[in-house]
Formats: C-alpha cells, sequence, structure tokens
C-alpha cells in the first residue's frame, strides 16, 4: 500500500504519530466492506471511536459543513447536544438510509432500553456520490455490508480504494479513503490529532502538490462529488473548540486545489475521545478537562496539515480502478512517474 | 373528525382558508400510511408540495432548528442550496432510513439521470419518538408504507392520530398530525399560508388554551419526544424570509405551554410553492419575485397563529390509543368534556 | 417601586431568589445612568458579571439572535470565543458608538498591555430605539454616561424607566428595565438564574398576563422596538449550553405576547459566573465544571420564566414618561387599577 | 504604486477588470484617510457601494465569519435583513465606535426620518488590529477621519500604507490594502465580481506565492490581526448566494499560507449592486434577478482569485512604515528583490 509519504507528498511542518493516520489516536479504528463487481464499485468504512458501547459512553463531538450539497444524517443532533453515540459509517450517496438503520439495530441490541426505557439513537452517516465509477442507482450497500465493515475494524486498516472509497474520483484521478496525523505535546503529555478523508471531489487540473506544482490526469472532472472529513484527537476539547478545529479542514482542502465547489458536499466531523458523556450520569455537574484556548493555533495547523496530506494520501493508496458503463480513473502515481 | 374550532379552539386573529389546513396552499396534499395492531402503533405522512416531479421543478425552502434532538435527513443540503426537491416525509424516529430509501427509489424511477448523468436526490424526512404507544424497536415501517402514504395524498386528508401521528403523544394527551391555515392579501392577490405539524411533546400539565387555562391530562409526561413543523404557502419568498417566517414556529410552540424541551427534536421546515427553481434552467440569470421584507409581520403573525393552532387540531382530532405493553393516551375532548 | 409580583404578576412554578432579579447570582451588579430633561428621555444600563478585572478573568458565555434588527456590537467574538471580556453596556440605538468606546478606555486604563503586549479587548454593547419618547438623534449619551453606569453598579439596583430603559416603550406602555431570578439546586448546592431585560418591543393589544388575559393601552404601537434579555448564573456551563438556556428567552416573550416582530431587534446575551477563564493562563489543558445535560430542562423552564417575569417587571416599575414631541406612555398599573 | 501583478503575483485563471480593484463593479468608490506620524500610524478606509442614499435605496448583502476573533459593528442586522444600508468603513479595532458614530450622524444628515418617522440605522464598520505599528491606544480616529474617507471615495483608488491599511502587518511584511477583480459573462451580460481586503494577518513565513514558493521577511510575526475581505458585484444575486460566494474568502486566505489563525478576526462581507431595495417600497411583491444556482462555480472561482490577489497586492503595494516604538515592516518587494 502506497502512502502518500511514499511519494513524497508529506505536508506541512509537523510529526505524523507512528501510523501517520487517525488510529494513532488511542482506541480509535477503522474498518471497511469493499463492494468490487463490475459496475458495482462501492462500499463501506466505519470509524469507531472507541472499542466500548458508545450510547453509554458518549463523546464530545462536533460539525462544520464547509459546502452542504450533501445527504448526511445525524448532524442536528451532534450540533445541538455537542455529542457522538454511535459510530461514524461513510458510504455512497443513496445507501445513507441503510447504514442508518444498521447503525439503529446495533445501537439496539446492544442496549435494549433504547425508544423504551430511555431515548432513541442518533445515527450518524456521511457519504459522497461514486456514480460516475459506481452503479449508484443499483443501491447495493445493505445492512451487513454496514455490520461487516464495524465488526472488521482495527487499527492498521487500508487506505485508498477501499470501502466508502472503492467508487470515488479525486481531481480526475482515482480517489478514496485517506489518513495522516500529527504528534502534539500539552503540559508534557504526548497527544495526537489524526483525520480521515473520503476524497472524491476536486476539478481536473486544479490537484496541488505541496511544492506548489499542479498535476492533471489525462480525464477530465468538473468539482463534483465532495469530501468528508472525520477528525478524531485525544486532546480534551469542548464542542465549539472541536467545531473551530474541524472549520480548518478548509484550509487544506484549499491547498490541495479545492474552492469547495457548488456541486460537492464538504463537510467535516470531530470527535475528542478524552471526557467521556456517560449516558448514565448521576451527577448534576460534571467535571472535564478543556483546552487553553490560547493553544489552539496548534491544532488548527495539525488539522489544516492532516486534511491536506490525507487527500493525498487517499490518492496516492488508490489503485486505478473500472467501474460503470467502462468508465474509469487512474491512478495519481502513474501519472507522478511519468512527470518525474 | 373533530377539528380544533369544533371544541372552540381557535387562535389569533387571522382568518383560516376554506379547509384550515396546509391544503389551502394551492397543489399541497397530504397523504397517510397508518399502521395500528398491538403494539404497533405508527405510519408515514407525505407531504406532496406540488403535483408534478420535484426533483425537475424545484422549490425554494429553508428549515429552522428550535431543538435538534432529532435525527431529521435533508436538512443540511436545504440549508444550503434553499430548495427542495422531494416530498416530505414524516414519520418515526428509527424508520428515517427506510423512508429515505423510499424516496430515493421514487426520484430515480421518476428521474433515470439522478446519479448517473445528473446529481444524486436529497430526500427530506423527519420524525418524532413513538416509543410509548409503539414497539419503536421493531422497525416495522417499510418502503412500501412510505409509498403508501405519498400514493394517497389528497387536499382533504385526516388529522389525528393517523399516518406518522398514529403513535404520538402531546402534554400526556393523544396526540399526532394537526394542520391550519391563514389567509393573506398581498398587492390586491390572494394567498395563503398553512401548517401541518407533527405532535409528540409537551410536559403533562402544561398545556395552555387560547383563553390561557391549563388542561392537565390523568397520565403523566415530560416534555420529550419532538414536534416537526412543516409551512407551505403561494407566498413569493426567498430562503431567508422562509427561514425568518418558520422561526416563529417557535412562538406558537411557547403559546401551546412547551419551552422547547431538552429531549425534544423541534424542526421546522418550510417551502413556498411560488417560484419554482428549474433543475435544468438554461438561463444564467432568472427572474424571481419576493416578498417586500417590511411586510413580514404579518407572514410571522400567521406562522405563529397557525403553529400553536394545529397542534390544538391534532389534540383535538386524535382518538384514545392504547399501544405497546398496555399504554394509554386519552382524547383531549374526553378530559375537556368533564371540564366544561 | 412597584416589582411585577406587586401586581399579582408572578410567572411560571420556579422560586425566586431573594431580590428576584439578576443580582441574585453572587457578585453580578448593576448600574444605571439616566437622562430624563424634556426631549432628551435615554440612559445607559451597566451589568457588571463580577467585580473583578473581566479581561484578565473573562467569564464563558454565548449569545442568541431570536430577530437581527439590532445594532449590538461584540457578538461576533463571544461567539467564537464563548467568553465575555467586558461589562455590557446597554443603551439607546444610535449611541453604541460612545459606550463601546467607553469599555475600551476603561479596560486600557485597567490593563496598560491591551493593543500592545497582548490582544485587543471585545466591548460587548446592545440596544433599542427609544426614539418615539427621546430625540435620539441628538446623540445626547457621553462616554462619561457609560462611566457613571459602571460606577454606579450595585446589588439592589432599581428598575422600570431607568437607565437604558428611560426612553423605552412595550406593548403601548412605558417599558424599560425589568429582573427576575430562580433558585435552583444541583448536586445539593444552591444555584441561581437571573435575567435582566431591556424592554422595548411588543404590539398594542398584544400583552399577555400571566392568567391568558390581554392588557391594551390607550395608544398604539406596533412591534417594532426590540428587546434585550442577559442572563447570569452561577451554575457551571459550557459555551453551547448557555446557548441552549438562552434561546428560551423567545418562550417568555412568545407568551408575554411578541412573535418577534421583523423590527425588532431580540437578542439575548448569557454568562456563567462559574468556570472563570484566566487571559494569563499557563496550563495548557484547564479544568472545568459543566451541567449535566440531562438536567438542562430545569435551566430552560428558569429561562422562560424569568424572561417572562422581567418584562412584566420592567412594565410594572416603570412610570409614565412624556418626551419627545410631548409623546407619551402610560404606566401599566394605572390601566390594570381601571381594569380591577 | 506598485501592484501585485506588476511582481508578477497574478492568481488564478480568470481575467481581471480594467481597474483589476472592486472598483470595476460599476458605481463602487473607495476613500481612505491617512494618519502617519511617529507613533500614530493609522486610517480609515471607505467603501462606497454606490453614488446614491444607500439607506434610501440598500442593497442585498451578506457576511461569513471566518474566525471571530474581531470586534466589528452592523454584521447582526446584514444577516437577518441581508441588506446593507451605510457605506462600508474599515478602521483599527479600538475606533469602530467613532467610524459608527459618524456613519450614523451622515445618515441621519441625509435621512432626517431616521429615528423618527422610520426605523434607526445599521453601520457597518470592520476592523484589524494595527498595534504593532500604531499606538492604537491613543484612539487617534475621529468622526472627521471617518468623513475625510467618505469624502475622498473614487475609483481609482490608492492600495498598500493608507487609510486603515496604514499600521498593518501582514506575514511578517508590511501589510494593507489591496485588490483585485474578475470579469465574468452571464446570459451575454458582462459583469464584474471585486474584492478589497484589509490585510493584517499571517504568520511570518508562512507567506506562499501563487507559484508555491515561500517567503520569509527578516522579522517575526505570529498569525495574528485579523483580515477584512469586502466582495462587491454587479451580477444579481440573493443573500444566500452573496453567503455561499464570499465563504470562498477563505480558499483565497488559506492558499497565501494563512490557516485563519485563532487571533485573527477573519470576517467577508460582501454586496449586489443589482437588486436595489428601496426603503420606501410601495407594492408588496417585488421582482427580483438571481443567478441560477449551477452557475455559482465561476462566482467561487472569482472570488477565491480576487481574495487571493488582493492579499498579494497590499503586499506590493506597502512601503515599508516605521512606527510606534521604532517598530518596522519591511516592503516585500525588496525581500522578493534579493530573492530576485
Amino acid at each position: 500500500m502506497t502512502r502518500a509519504r511514499d511519494l513524497g507528498l508529506a505536508c506541512g511542518r509537523g510529526k505524523p504519530g507512528k501510523l501517520n493516520s487517525i488510529a494513532d489516536v488511542p482506541g480509535v479504528t477503522v474498518g471497511h466492506a469493499t463492494l468490487s463487481d463490475g459496475a458495482i464499485q462501492t462500499g463501506v468504512t466505519a470509524i469507531r471511536p472507541h472499542g466500548g458501547n458508545l450510547f453509554r459512553e458518549k463523546l464530545v463531538a462536533s460539525s462544520v459543513v464547509l459546502n452542504g450539497f450533501g445527504k448526511s444524517i445525524g448532524l442536528v443532533q451532534v450540533a445541538e447536544l455537542g455529542t457522538l453515540e454511535t459510530p461514524i459509517l461513510l458510504t455512497n450517496t443513496l445507501s445513507v438510509g441503510s447504514c442508518a438503520t444498521a447503525l439503529i439495530r446495533r445501537a439496539i441490541a446492544e442496549n435494549p432500553d433504547i425508544g423504551r426505557e430511555t431515548s432513541t439513537v442518533n445515527p450518524v452517516v456521511m457519504e459522497c456520490n461514486d456514480g460516475f465509477l459506481n452503479d449508484i442507482q443499483a443501491l447495493k450497500i445493505s445492512e451487513a455490508d454496514a455490520r461487516a465493515a464495524l465488526d472488521t475494524a482495527r487499527e492498521d486498516f487500508a487506505v485508498g480504494a477501499v470501502g466508502a472509497g472503492r467508487g470515488m474520483s479525486c481531481f480526475g484521478f482515482k480517489g478514496g479513503i485517506g489518513s495522516a496525523s500529527r504528534k502534539l505535546k500539552l503540559d508534557g503529555e504526548k497527544f495526537h490529532l489524526g483525520v480521515l478523508s473520503l476524497c472524491n471531489f476536486g476539478r481536473a487540473g486544479d490537484l496541488t502538490l505541496p511544492d506548489g506544482s499542479k498535476v492533471a490526469p489525462p480525464a477530465d472532472q468538473d468539482d463534483k462529488g465532495s469530501v468528508i472529513i472525520v477528525m478524531a484527537t485525544d486532546i480534551p476539547l469542548e464542542e465549539r473548540q472541536i467545531r473551530r478545529v474541524i472549520a480548518r479542514a478548509g484550509v487544506g482542502l484549499a491547498r490541495v486545489g479545492s474552492f469547495w465547489g457548488h456541486g460537492s458536499g464538504d463537510i467535516a466531523l470531530g470527535f475528542s475521545t478524552a471526557n467521556r458523556v456517560s449516558h448514565d450520569e448521576k451527577s448534576d455537574l460534571i467535571p472535564r478537562r478543556v483546552l487553553n484556548e490560547s493553544r489552539i493555533d496548534r491544532l488548527f495547523e495539525a488539522m489544516a496539515e492532516t486534511t491536506h496530506e490525507s487527500v493525498l494520501d487517499a490518492l496516492a493508496a488508490a489503485e486505478a480502478v473500472t467501474g460503470r458503463d467502462g468508465n474509469f480513473r487512474p491512478r495519481l502515481a502513474d501519472t507522478l512517474g511519468e512527470k518525474a
């Protein structure tokens, strides 16, 4: 698996974690279900923020919509309550319903009081449109695919043309799943900020490498499609701070060549694994740790860098794919090789 | 079918349309699929903004989240683009996925270019938690139920314990679907503003009648559950104006006794049937009509009144229902009769 | 000084604090500078959240715009950083500039590093239009008036036609400054939530008393003018929680008869005196206490009640005033007396 | 006066208007009042959207806060009503009050019914902190300076270290006022989109030129300070469309090297000179033209490019300045020369 740094595409000044992925944040794992069969080139990617029962032990979270041409579910409640209570599923645009239902069934199985003795559950599913390579009208993603992605979540997950990234396109190249992380030190403690992105955006010819050069693919593409950015950190943050940090996903996207196009659903979601929020909290007042706001530039910069690098990571790792009606997306590395 | 005004529960100073419902707005129809069988007391309600192909002829729309403890789908794109491109489905909290998928399939059937030659479609589904009366964990709503609600849409639709309202509770009474409308005259033309609400909110004892008196049910209920308010008008409005108007749903809810409780997803969505937005528009610049902003108080007042009255309408029309585990919600009219 | 409860106008079920005012929150004081001379009927009201150096020891804060026909200053930074770093000044619409400059000069005097070794300061000033009774074009408020309001802040402050409230009108009656508070117990500790409102809104005939009856003044008034609601509490809250709580100001306003009119700047600002945010914080990570979110309905209800009662308090306390061009606003108590 | 293109610093693919400035939008003019005397290095810049009475003939407008560490006035009402009714003043952070008062007095002089027979006026003033070069505590900006900036507004205005830009710093270089424009054709008609920016942001070493190279100044600077971006266009847009367009200011800032730092007030305001909104409109319903939304990418790209180039324009044009305590900011061209 070729990563961005294998192609010399490192971004910024920060130091990556051991895996240079979202799984450098302790407890975070990622799983994929990939469907690749002729005109069906699609899948599901699951991000599990911790290994426990997320409905019982929620995490502080927030989301930012950079451009809302998108069909996610769950963001209204995240904005109001500032918490995440299911794993995050990524998939194609028309399969959000199935994935949401899969998350609901799993939450009920783990928490039989949902909708009876306690409140309902808020599934979070985000999407991009893989209709160029995938026969998206076939609605091939099943609840079983969602479960498979959840069940195979691990630290050393694959990036590239896998899971929800299977059918995605990016700047006219094959896109998909990318990831990156940065190490940060606060009060002498070591922390990580990691990003996973589902990359399906960018107009052909606009892709900008870290040295400022532009790379064009053989084929054409408008800035349509969307990009989803998921940020995880073990730094204790409150909802407002997460919102400020993940807004800087827009910086990384701009630097890699996007202007957050009209037809693109550019959405960032972030969570902190510090500060769990117990569903069954007994106390009226609860202790938290938050970041000294005057230190937040370090996280802003890490967010911009990891978003930027995660897009290049998706492009570096994704193999060429031929899908629906013979539609084809080439591998970035092949074009870079010719260029070099 | 008992309406709010049959119980003397008129709100405000405005004059209702002929049906005193959202269907007074020309072209708007409403359909229900109702499931009532022992522990299953739930359903789907469909609001069709016009009789044509809504994906091809979108309407200007906006939404407002008064309290976001809710799991709707589709609001992100409505906020960004200010348009509605599918009918609106209302259902129970855990069935949003099935209803979204049903809307997608229908849109594809009518528009085979979706996700291929043109963009994907943004289904709008909103929900309340009917888990007190309904076995919500059973996930009994199917795509067929959603289709049935869409197919039976009509002007003279039922209100009360029907469709998505079948299992809902309101101030400790049986809640459900209510509606109301007001006539307005602008530049000599006649217009309507109508509201349909799905009422599943309100703490027992807080229900306030138009004369200021309070009515308590025999049984108890916290302010949990949610309320969805859908506004339709044939007055030409831009997205920002719709947003301002539907925010006044909060006024109607406050007056009927709610304080927009923590556990309630209180969400308003509105659309104007004037100013259609063609998916296939050829011109770069397009003419519109909008409201002279200094006239908007008339719409604010109509929105507050119709929201208020639609809640009382749901309570007036809803029959008593016994559901899951023998849980029971009484009819408001029975308590009012005792009181009188 | 006649208070709302002296006229029997108590709202809701909660128990007020000792003063039934915002000053029941320990440390909060209020001062007024009142200008009353013929056509000049205006002033400044200062709310001091604590007795120390607020720039050095900021408080967690948030604001909500119910209807933004208003000219406040300072809310952009409050929304971003979630902190308040000056006292809050209320005044007439055209005097926001002078009051902001007065806050800046005072902050610089207390903190000579502002704009040199450290960042600049964000003054918070909010306003209503008292142009009916006051010659607002005269711009009579000086920086000295702002200083006088700050210097006279005390716990047992006056309400009614004083300070910024001097020239305000409300439902066709004389409006002005009102206040109310509620006691709350959390984890066995005693807390308060208090509100101060500057009342200059409401259409004549729409005023609704707690028993549901309506009261009309002899004279007419549109729903123009604005209302500012300031909430203080010693309950530890994060910014998002404050935002959720103060949004319920809209509930209180709706119940007293407003529909948040087009021409009204209806803005709420809230702060918590718990959780001070040190400007000179040395640690990267800092401890906080926050509210268990599932207890927040208690605060929602207290916010709705105190907003409602504070409006009636302003109306109860305000004497009749004749101002510019002989314009006159009567005292509510006189009409209530006739009614009784 | 050296412009960005004189140094070879053109951005993007679009073609600039004749002046390559915001004044390419017909009717838009800009004036400066510059104070330069030892420790006083500050000023006011006025943007006049049209030559008439703006209170009587308002323009459709919107604003976006990229990072809200800023003290502007007027944005709350712009967001609610979607209109601009005064010229826009830019100045230093602590002089917003004086400038707002100056705008108010001028509006009253032109419209004696303000605050009497009609509503009050909403002044729009935005700011950056020039405290490094300027003795900002001196509060030297007077209402007369604001009037002077308004009175000298012209099409062929100066850029660089003038007006509000006099004391500003950018990436460790001398910053200030920059501008750029792009031509666009819609339905065969010619239009312009122009930007004026007040540049006072960016960490030393982060400045990125269009070819991707980085330029560091001799001296150091954190990413503090702020940037204000004003967009004008004669393309007919509704408020929501303006909001979407000006959000892309963030793209231009990211590409020039900013990550929208914590201590920076990064705010964009935009208006369309098409679609005037008459204060005295008699009709209830009014005609408008709006953009076909599917064409909006052209404006997004123009907004990103002009923001980017306007920052480089400010850097290109600004002469070196020595101010308070001998603080010094060098000229970019001098460093570029050494580099070349």
